[in-house]
């Protein structure tokens, strides 16, 4: 690595490591979700959308702060993508959570808590990783790992999807449950997102 | 505010204030199409096309600007960001017309004109917005104000797909309605997205 | 056009070269699935992930060289947008075929064929233009001929919708064909955007 003065900064990285420890609180009630009865899923998306708030304000901290500091401990514009990447895993996981209520949907397939566990190992990852950013340790077996949950989410996703239609369900049921599991892949998608962003930061610095 | 000379770029605040009337004369149009009979649908879609049109003329027109610009009176990428959001909305308001007439969609909700309301009232409030980038005055309350119009665009959309869900409608009818509905719903997020980036351009001037 | 030195870096045009055989490559394997027997789509899928895969691998090459490069041949977040939109024109052609094989759809419709065959020639005309990046040549009528093709793939895909509504078919495989074709029409999209951020390039350098 070249030798190179990083300004320090350490609110900027307090503040990822507190976006980090959102996604884990999120995931974790995805994981309460997947398996919660019926009458007690409002209440847990509730408590999903208040993660997302908090989330959103943590993006909205780290923006002003991108954009009132003289220097910046890595490149403006990444800051700014990691910010947003972090921000879309909230939203969908959010998301995932909302349409289980709003579709009212029963019988979710027993796969998704599987799903939820990918989401949680993932999000554990990041929330590990994202104050490595300091050092830029550790970082590459951060981004190996989180590859390697999406793909296992993707098989749990593909298995689903290919039980879902050869199920004989109602076309109104599959059409519910595919959107909540389209929902779920498209935040483990994004967790690797997070990590690819992570990778342009350390590549940059190496 | 910090004191700082922004140069005096007349047609970049002309370009925006075009765009935002084409916004509106979109949104009227979809509001026109939600109470519109099934025969005189295809006319007023064609009308849409037209404004989407000279939105990506007006869209081109900036970027070429910003291109070749020595100065531009604020950042070059948060032009680029704000004149890409506001192409989102009008392809997102001619996108959610051409479905219903691709579809022959029968039946749309009756709240569907409730959201051409709120579009409109948001379209407006934009409108009456860009051109008070010259002056950064009074785009605090734009921005709430769009914020609170899309949480009511997300109320009725909620309402519109648990009762849709409910109604015993055939699956093909519900994929067709709710199509549409999630394009409309996308649109008032485009426009809250609008107000995000001219949020942004706020926030590195004060 | 303004006489400026652009600095020679024979190989980002290499690397463009070889994304551009890629889509060509993909483009052809989507227009074989079209027309494949059943049995045999898996392996052309499979084929499809590798080429996937290569394009990842060329556009991974891409951005290390833009972040480890001193100077570059055009601006860094120009040749970041076309390498990624690029990457996203394979990741949508192997959805669409990926969609075909999981969902194991049974009667595409026979004008798929034909949305195969403008994206190959779509593709041709990029891998084409690519190159041409290095002199600026040539370039307005790639970009003229992609945007015809793009709305060729649109007047294909509305009448595929429009008969697939109309055709009495049950709503899963009307679930899964839309898929299948939304996701081809995205691709043609897709190349219209790749054309668009070169036109971005040729219009800074003009």
């Amino acid at each position: 690595m070249a030798f190179r003065l990083r300004p320090q900064e350490p609110e900027f990285y307090d503040l990822f490591g507190e976006a980090g420890r959102n996604l884990v609180v999120a995931a974790r009630l995805v994981q309460e979700l997947a398996s919660a009865p019926p009458a007690e899923r409002a209440g847990v998306v509730e408590r999903l959308r208040e993660v997302e708030h908090a989330g959103d304000d943590v993006t909205h901290r780290i923006l002003k702060k991108v954009n009132t500091s003289f220097v910046t401990p890595f490149d403006r514009e990444d800051i700014y993508a990691l910010a947003s990447r972090i921000d879309d895993v909230l939203d969908l996981m959010e998301e995932a959570g909302d349409r289980v209520v709003l579709y009212d949907v029963d019988g979710l397939p027993a796969k998704t808590r599987e799903v939820a566990d990918v989401l949680l190992a993932a999000s554990e990852q990041t929330a590990d990783a994202l104050p490595r950013l300091r050092s830029m340790k550790g970082l590459e077996s951060y981004w190996i790992e989180v590859n390697r949950l999406e793909n296992e989410a993707d098989r749990l996703y593909r298995d689903m999807i290919g039980d879902l239609f050869r199920s004989g369900a109602d076309a109104l049921h599959v059409m519910k449950v595919k959107e909540v599991l389209d929902t779920l892949e498209a935040a483990a998608d994004a967790l690797e997102h997070v990590a690819d962003a992570v990778q342009t930061v350390v590549a940059k610095e190496s």
